[in-house]
């Protein structure tokens, strides 16, 4: 199985995915993309997936992916990183769904403004209304962990990895974790978890 | 089995459950919610669903669902509106986060703004950058039907009734889909499925 996966090294959305793979043992062949630049809209890119975004994962068979949580989803499916009970993978999809709409369009569109474009509120007006919908989020996930180890039955799954991605770095988003004590708590469980690899480390 | 659905009538969200649930024969008790005039953020919902949203749906044990997505996949499971193949589930996840991501974004918060608030350019300025999202959507969208009946493995699916449900009514936010045959013709194709609703009469 060759395994191709576009991805831009900083980026939570191609981390998911290059830290499941990691945990799951697949191999990947990574081409770096350089989204500040623009590379990602480029025709040779567009030809391969139209929708111009990274993470994508190219199957030997010459098969496209994309969207990082439906990949996850591909690869973990009856493994320990995906929840067996009916009701429990419907809670992931919604953790799945939820990060990607409510999560990520604040925390990483934040993050990158600040840290890869270099904004601050006032090249970038957006960036109050992103911190108050940001910390909204925030508060969602640290209600949910108040008495709970993962988000979803109890173990870590790719509901965790899909939160985590982002999570981990929302300071560089300019967002200050201090007053969400169970989501320190939580990421410190995930960094714990066997085969963890940092951002930077694959 | 008692099935609560919080819901809005001319939510695209809260649609996709309703036209899904129809088609599957579930019966549904719907508590209608006006989410303009802020009824999901009152403490009586947030205590339901603290994330504060429609639809929401709530099974008889007391277990409370969110995501419109989400809650699909939990009822389409093992049926024939789910494809069954591996890959085929993999890329019916890719356009539900797609949609969620890429095109509600841009084609619903339009239609909102426009439909709902009676918003011109003038009284919201983002609309010029949703209509150009929206049509970025569109294309994809255009693109991908060229050669295909449907969006995943050439049958109906839940990946088409995600994408149906604001593509259809994306007039109301200033989009015109003169320009779209392939989009126009699936459109109908959804329309001719069996046990189709319409989205005033369910």
């Amino acid at each position: 199985m060759t395994l191709t996966l576009y991805s831009n090294q900083g980026s939570g959305n191609c981390y998911k995915v290059r830290l499941l793979m990691h945990q799951l043992g697949h191999a990947l062949t990574i081409k770096e993309m350089d989204v500040v630049a623009g590379e990602c809209q480029k025709p040779d890119f567009l030809a391969i997936n139209p929708v111009g975004k990274v993470p994508t994962l190219v199957l030997d068979e010459g098969v496209v992916l994309s969207e990082s949580n439906a990949i996850m989803l591909h690869f973990a499916d009856e493994t320990q990183y995906m929840p067996m009970d009916h009701l429990d993978k419907t809670l992931c999809y919604q953790w799945l769904f939820w990060e990607q709409y409510s999560h990520e369009t604040a925390i990483a569109v934040a993050r990158y403004s600040m840290h890869y474009l270099g904004n601050t509120e006032k090249e970038d007006p957006r960036l109050p209304q992103l911190w108050e919908k940001g910390y909204t989020a925030l508060k969602v996930m640290e209600n949910h962990l108040k008495d709970k180890e993962f988000f979803v039955a109890d173990r870590y799954s790719i509901a965790d990895i899909a939160l985590f991605a982002y999570t981990h770095v929302a300071d560089q988003g300019g967002f200050d974790l201090t007053a969400y004590p169970h989501i320190r708590a939580w990421l410190d469980r995930v960094k714990a978890q066997p085969l963890y690899a940092s951002m930077d480390d694959i």
